[in-house]
């Protein structure tokens, strides 16, 4: 006997029909002989509309406790009407909200951050051969008070559950089929992973690839509980999230992900001496400006470049507080660019084959694409390009390192 | 200081701007110097709306447990909204669901029993100089379970917080300015009561007034906390349901009212001996149809005639079981009646009137109205008559008691 957490996103449970259908898959489930516990989402549409509610009265920014109050009604209403339906097909199902199953944050509205997770009613649920149906996206902090995890965080509910039951796997139902080597949309090729290592998947995740949260991979990272992702639409297998050492199909390079939105500053004839950096970034973090990659480099008259990027959306606020800092600290001038895109190869393969950043750069080279900055990690490579390239770039890459034949090891040229 | 706590029906926080003028309602009591709990029903159309996606699951009866889950996201928005106003017109409020608020109840699902109220949250939240916000209609049972009190529900909750608490009054906003003395659709010169009584409330609750639940009526009556029942859209003193002692104008008749939708079954030629009574009522309670009123007359002959009513939803089955039980206790005929109707006067000053009752039989007889039943309490007395002459019986009732002079005491006559 299996004990399986399921996880359906808004879609999958977006009116009564698509809620039965759900119901039948997870009757399926159990009646294979598992142990389920399944966790929702609101129904799509829901979470919109109750902040278009919250937006009707018309004041500031509502208050962030009683904004989790309002929200998590979305989620309530899932859990009940999917128990019904369970019910209505004759197998026993009992609804949580994230008060009732034990799910502790902390009290950071909105955002909460989950403590820890008292499984003992779950427990016992699944003990007395009833299926358990859990809302996905909210807990309770210390004082009792609801609390939500943020946009997208039922993912998180359900992995978390999933390794506080040391649940033999996660299966997250979206609408997609899983976790493609690019996005289709872009990249016609792309095609499908059978299985990709939790470390691949966290650099997909931060890198735009939108098909799991990525708090819920760090989680399963940590406790090793595997996760499928797989589509509610039909029965085929997903993909694998697991451990490094289950992943079989081992490529090179697994996954070509692009990231738009993204601006770059730069602030150049910086003295190069110890705490520059620091001066630059502290104001930046300060005002909650998330930094994503940062380069360096000295130039030969003993001063040095910095060039970091940011979202787009954040890109005024952030060019202002550089602009000041730079002056501080004595910066010859700083320039922003807004027409950028990120693209970058993530693969396990890549930590041993050392040649396949020349080979990225050359791919990128004999399309006539330049490259404005590079950042690597042990299983990502990132380049920032001029925007307008950044989907012939994807598809070349793509062509490079995944399509026929690519999967070779190619011989170290570095 | 006073402690209120004021309810609103579920028309008065209809829409988002009638939320923020509760809201301004709210803020004007505290900023009076009261201590201020608002309990909150779901916004009108939610309940009926959340009914409506239960249907559309399409199987049978939803399981009990789970749909007071689904139903309790009603009143659980309209909290959260609710705080959200007031704390965007500067003051602060905090929502409590059933559980948070510690409204503790039976497991009955769907129309569960208050047992206990443990207040120490609220009144931590009023000592802080905040406003409470609740959810009415809802709890939770022993085992953290959701439950709600049946339909109606809110004014319950509101009414046993005020007793709970040892608020000085329970004030339930509705969309009717307060009690009137007949339905002023069918008496145009119905007149709105400055105080009434309980136990008057009481009667004319159950008999089809439906300005407040009759539950929540017996809790004040029990603790004595008035209830002030008034308008949301304006700022006219409504009613105040209140002692015997406090009530300043004592009348002989306080209420003429009238219900509709009953039915009437008649037991002929049944022996009268011990025990009859019992074999006819027990299948009928079995089946958990309420009884109204229940009429014995002995004929002549030695038989009795057993005359009783139900309501018209229930008479079909009423009927059947009526006679089967006719036959086992030897009746001679079983007979039924769907057009019949009831109407009341009710009023303290009755009580040491006597002359009430032939005063009442004579004003329907100038109408030609013939009586078919007759049931007495210490402060009512109720006809049945035909359904065709009711609303001719309550204008006349209400002109002979209540208009112009009427309330004069009569002569003893009976």
């Amino acid at each position: 006997m299996s004990l399986i957490v399921q996880k359906y996103g808004g879609t999958s449970v977006g009116d009564p029909e698509r809620i039965r259908n759900v119901a039948k898959r997870v009757i399926a489930t159990h009646e294979a002989g598992n142990q389920v516990v399944v966790c929702v989402s609101a129904m799509s549409g829901e979470t919109n509309g109750l902040v278009e509610l919250a937006q009707q009265l018309g004041g500031e920014q509502p208050d962030a406790r009683e904004f989790d109050v309002l929200l998590s009604t979305g989620e309530q209403k899932t859990i009940a009407l999917l128990s019904m339906a369970i019910g209505q097909l004759g197998f026993e199902a009992r609804s949580f909200t994230g008060g009732q199953m034990g799910m502790h944050t902390d009290s950071d509205f909105g955002r909460a951050r989950i403590s820890d997770i008292d499984c003992s009613t779950l427990r016992e649920t699944l003990d007395d051969g009833v299926i358990a149906v859990i809302a996905g996206f909210q807990g309770v902090d210390g004082a009792g008070n609801i609390t939500t995890l943020g946009r997208g965080g039922s993912d998180t509910s359900a992995v978390a559950v999933a390794c506080a039951l040391g649940a033999d796997v996660c299966e997250i139902y979206t609408d997609v089929d899983g976790v493609y080597t690019a996005d289709p949309r872009v990249v016609p090729n792309a095609r499908k992973l059978h299985s990709v290592s939790y470390e691949e998947m966290l650099e997909m995740a931060s890198l735009g690839a939108k098909v799991l949260q990525i708090r819920s991979v760090k989680f399963a990272t940590q406790y090793g509980v595997p996760i499928h992702v797989r589509s509610s639409f039909n029965d085929a297998e997903g993909t694998w999230v697991m451990s490094e050492e289950d992943v079989m199909e081992r490529l090179v390079v697994s996954g070509v992900t692009h990231k738009l939105n993204e601006a770059k500053i730069r602030v150049k004839g910086v003295q190069d001496h110890p705490g520059i950096a620091g001066k630059l970034f502290e104001p930046l973090s300060q005002a909650g400006i998330l930094i994503d990659m940062i380069v360096q480099n000295l130039s030969s008259d003993g001063t040095t470049d910095m060039t970091f990027t940011v979202s787009r959306t954040e890109y005024k606020k952030a060019l202002e507080i550089a602009n000041a800092a730079a002056s501080e600290i004595g910066a010859s001038e700083v320039e922003g660019n807004q027409s950028i895109a990120k693209i970058s190869i993530v693969g396990l393969g890549m930590q041993d084959h050392a040649g396949v950043a020349t080979r990225m750069f050359t791919t990128l080279a004999s399309e006539g694409i330049n490259i404005q900055l590079i950042s690597t990690s042990e299983i990502k490579i990132s380049v920032v390009i001029e925007e307008k390239y950044a989907e012939l770039a994807l598809r070349s890459l793509h062509a490079e390192f995944i399509e026929d034949g690519a999967a070779e090891p190619v011989a170290d040229v570095r």
